[in-house]
């Protein structure tokens, strides 16, 4: 998928919510139990009551790997699912992988071409050589970590090097590699504040946001600092709508969810084609 | 598995080597792609023929998610293979996995618990709430990259943060975290020089040492500077050995090659011994 197809899914449908498909069967409805795939059960259930409000869906892969074989199969279940019946939602391996050069290139090919996800979100510590084979797939998109969203952030990526800190090397450094215009980077919404710098250094680039609702980060202060013309945020929730309720009606709970987020973002989009 | 009885494993075979099992099916013998499982059948072969010679094997999980389902079914008969006929070896899913809390436990329960590795490796970048959840499994091991053997190394680990490379502060910060003791940490041989200054930080952890043989790395350079009174070293060697043919002898001339590293290890703890 081309960023300008993103960006246009992103108007047509007023909203940039990404919804974070992190399956955990200790958590999803009972009844889901007895079927005989309940991961994609679930998943499909979701999908079907929530893709007319998201431009995005992001299953992390560890929630499916550790279920095993019978995750692997209920992931790929579910990205074919949402390659056939969807191809307008733009969809993001949540892997957080990154090796040395031949061994990324097999992730890559895992995830982009045989599993046939739009984007892969990938680790930056290795440097260069372990981020490019993610980036030489054509319209496929490779979704750096930069800031994140959890605790563990300030041990290093706020640390400072040459009086900048290191998450801001990351987006320095890897705007010079190769087909970096298809990079995109993970920056947490816990710390709204830091948009504002991260945009003088990516002003174009999407950003991809997790931590909005369970994670207590607030969508107003992310789009007053984040926002670019093309909107450039995609803004990810699991747990607050997937989880909406664990009853027979937890799908349309999900929706009324995701709906809040939508007409909050659809308000955030009027308001800001009013200023501009 | 414990550190203690690792060493004692190490002392008993006089090696203190590790192989890689990366699995690549373009380069394993022609005659194994016509049986059911070839990724399996050459592990096994592999296995058969270098256990006596090894204390550990590491498969990276990037080959095996390379070929989907296919390949988790192989890497789990790979390690039940292992942990059944082996439960002396040192098995390690090198994974670089590292995500949120919550995530990270996910990750932690597939390798070190369902499948039943030794110890899995992860990436540092997240800090350590991303860490915390794999060191939470009594007997079992966490490798966290610090220095890794390629290029892009230099792109941040080697960045100073407070007059020190940031793969040293990932080490220094690493010790204060909560079961500390079962960190183990990957430094690429590719940089033999650089083990002088790591050994002072972390005097007593095993490294997980990548990059002798096809990646360049010298092993007696690497000793020399890394290791410690227990030996504190294992020694990866991926495709120089299991692909040295790809013919009907290819376990065979895998041995070889296993073995030239084994009598170089056993030469270099003999004198190590008589030096002390």
């Amino acid at each position: 998928m081309t960023n300008d197809f993103l960006i246009s899914e992103i108007r047509k449908k007023d909203s940039f919510l990404c919804i974070g498909l992190d399956v955990d069967l200790n958590k999803i409805p009972k009844h889901l139990l007895e079927v005989e795939d309940p991961i994609f059960a679930f998943n499909k259930a979701i999908i079907d009551a929530t893709n007319h409000l998201v431009v995005a869906y992001k299953p992390n892969t560890a929630f499916y790997e550790a279920y095993g074989i019978k995750g692997w199969k209920a992931l790929k279940k579910t990205i074919d699912y949402l390659n056939i019946n969807h191809p307008e939602i733009f969809t993001i391996a949540d892997a957080k992988r990154g090796d040395i050069g031949n061994t990324s290139a097999m992730y890559a090919k895992a995830f982009l071409e045989d599993l046939g996800f739009d984007a892969v979100t990938v680790a930056p510590y290795m440097g260069k050589d372990s981020v490019e084979p993610f980036l030489s797939f054509k319209e496929k998109h490779t979704i750096l970590l930069a800031l994140t969203s959890n605790k563990g952030a300030f041990d290093f990526q706020t640390q400072i090097i040459d009086n900048e800190e290191l998450y801001k090397q990351v987006l320095k450094t890897s705007k010079s590699w190769e087909y970096s215009d298809q990079l995109m980077y993970v920056v947490g919404a816990t710390k709204a504040e830091y948009f504002k710098e991260i945009r003088k250094i990516v002003p174009n680039s999407f950003l991809l946001v997790p931590g909005v609702g369970a994670q207590g980060g607030n969508l107003q202060n992310v789009c007053k600092y984040g926002m670019n013309e093309d909107v450039g945020l995609l803004i990810n929730s699991s747990r607050g709508i997937i989880y909406a309720s664990n009853q027979l009606d937890f799908a349309e709970a999900a929706a009324c969810e995701a709906e809040v987020l939508q007409k909050q973002m659809k308000a955030i989009l009027y308001e800001n084609s009013h200023s501009v």
